[in-house]
């Protein structure tokens, strides 16, 4: 690992980073400028100054996402400030394009005041086809999210809450396939109610598992504490612990269970937690630097199915499988929203590369570089976004 | 005309707008993301988090401009919005990229609160290496501007403003040279006392003109009538009318004038008004989309050295003379701040590129596409920068 972390130190050195702007249109000698620029550009002005719906036809708006976060949660490193996680934002911006063809640019914020910064995304909006929410801390992230869904009429996507939990959602879907069992009977304990967390809770439920239980710092989410959550918490309250359970640790919770979801601290689960697990179990263990129980641990203590944030794993849960397609499709679809029916299409889209003959415990995701991903998760979610009308005409 | 605008909206349909985003590091399988993005992104993220300076290293920070604008003075177009200002920004962008090197990312706010203009630039700092303010309307821009300077650590340069003002000062220059006139010598009229008038009335003081006069809407500059004055415009006093002249209308100014600037409105300056300048005048009537008075005029009335804001007359202003060199030293000296001496140095270093002896009444000016323009400008900005001690250590 020392020597990827030199090798990426000496890389982003020796390129001063990894984003370059071009021309898309010819620009030799000045009859070129006087079309690209004064006095030609006068007339594509006027147009979108009459209709600024134009704004998608003559300017690159229809292909930009702009990647904003204000360093606070970046990677597993934490709060570590605006300049700082640039890095990984060019990166972000970097797999947009890749994967998806798009323009993104990325924007580190020296603010942590959600209504500012919630301010500043609107104030950006009329250049923009979509932003992207990266690395920016639970709660504050949710705030900041849901308010500007609500006030503009572009994609707004916090990938850290809702890629992992698109990606988890396919990878489950595929599990279930192979274990042939319902979602709502499934007993599932997750582990993290931050930025993913809630995010995954949130899909789970709406995609049909009614028997969740949440685990944080403060223990089993349960409704007889609802006082001491902030709001994001006791939102979580309508999906999760739907029985009143009293599990006094996340032990006593995983005992019976079928699925374990962690989004949250390195070997917080036993190889006795596993162990106390329904036969049969899936176990997505994703804490990122390091996980809540290992591989080989989980693997040893009888997990069937396991997932990893890892590549050198089976069954990468990989937000990369997510994101890139979210986009296109939504700037495809014109959608004003990426709504949660979007994200369950995008869920089914990843989870339907497998074939069920060919679903394995260590097969039941595909891999990122996989040139299918894109275009079918793409195409579902344009699909589901003109199905619910959330697109401009 | 009408055909370059068809021309310009098809080009702009075709592309949708003008610039794209690249990669400018391998990215074509898995380990390739492991260096540019996680897990490897993290050691350039925790340097920078060690160092702030280091994001000058590890990320595209110095060579990113934003181009920044509110839409309030779009070309001669006036207030058409934010979205209707992205075909120009673009065009900015694109000439940045071109002439300069420099990756330049295009933002138009939907504010048109000074306050938030600022307190928004801010606290995108962190991602850029410059700002280049763009089309914000006097004397708002002046605000902004100033105290983006004050406040920042990277270099604010609001274009319209400065950059006429940088090529106009270089036109004189060698207007001078030809008519082996002195500065203070010469009784110099402005019209015009808005970004570009201002900046133009402050460098040319700081020049060494001393004999200036400067016209708007209210009429001839002067201390009596300080009091219904805006704080930019009775900061001009400084710089204008030192010897307390009453002149009643632009055309008593003129009489017995050397020089005049027009950054105003058309057809406001009449043949008649030519013939009462001294013999051998210099006129620059550079009003967009229509000058003070047409070129044919001008040289009829008998004005000796004409610079026109248009590409198809001798003597281009042409801003873009000086913004790509200005940014490129401003860059590569590491330099804070674009100080008053360091557009002076730009000035001078465009003038000296057509020796004396080359030096003729149509040609006092090269044109933007001289491959020496932008070293040149940029060599000159980058020493100054040092000998003043503007710059990052």
């Amino acid at each position: 690992m020392s020597n990827l972390y030199e090798e990426a130190l000496a890389l982003h050195e020796k390129y001063h980073g990894k984003l370059k702007v071009e021309s898309k249109v010819p620009c030799a000698d000045a009859h070129d400028l006087s079309i690209a620029y004064t006095p030609g550009v006068a007339e594509p002005c006027r147009e979108i100054a009459k209709d600024t719906e134009k704004s998608y036809v003559y300017t690159n708006r229809g292909n930009t996402v702009a990647v904003i976060t204000d360093g606070t949660a970046v990677l597993g490193l934490g709060d570590i400030g605006p300049e700082a996680a640039m890095p990984v934002m060019e990166g972000k911006a970097l797999l947009m394009k890749q994967f998806a063809g798009i323009d993104a640019w990325p924007i580190c914020l020296d603010t942590k005041e959600p209504k500012e910064i919630i301010s500043i995304c609107k104030a950006l909006a009329p250049g923009l086809g979509a932003i992207n929410l990266e690395d920016i801390s639970a709660p504050r992230c949710v705030e900041i999210e849901r308010t500007l869904i609500e006030e503009l009429n572009i994609p707004v996507f916090h990938d850290d809450q809702h890629g992992t939990a698109i990606v988890v959602l396919a990878a489950l879907i595929n599990a279930l396939k192979l274990k042939k069992a319902k979602p709502e009977d499934m007993k599932v304990v997750i582990s993290g109610t931050g930025a993913a967390g809630s995010s995954i809770i949130r899909m789970l439920y709406n995609y049909g598992f009614k028997k969740i239980y949440a685990f944080d710092i403060d223990g089993c989410l349960n409704k007889k504490d609802a006082d001491s959550y902030n709001d994001l918490k006791k939102e979580l309250l309508n999906y999760v612990n739907l029985d009143d359970q009293n599990y006094a640790t996340l032990a006593d919770g995983m005992q019976g269970a079928d699925i374990f979801v962690g989004v949250s601290a390195p070997r917080l689960v036993s190889k006795e937690m596993i162990r106390s697990m329904n036969p049969g179990c899936i176990v997505f263990p994703m804490a990122n630097p390091e996980p809540e129980i290992s591989y080989q641990d989980a693997k040893e203590a009888g997990a069937w199915i396991i997932g990893t944030g890892r590549s050198d794993y089976p069954n990468q849960v990989n937000n990369l499988l997510a994101f890139p397609g979210i986009f296109r499709g939504a700037l495809d679809a014109k959608a004003t929203k990426i709504t949660e029916g979007m994200k369950i299409a995008a869920s089914k889209a990843i989870a339907s590369l497998i074939d069920e003959k060919d679903l394995r415990e260590d097969h039941i995701i595909v891999s990122a570089f996989d040139e299918r991903v894109v275009p079918s998760v793409a195409k579902a979610v344009i699909e589901e976004a003109k199905k619910s009308g959330v697109v401009r005409q």
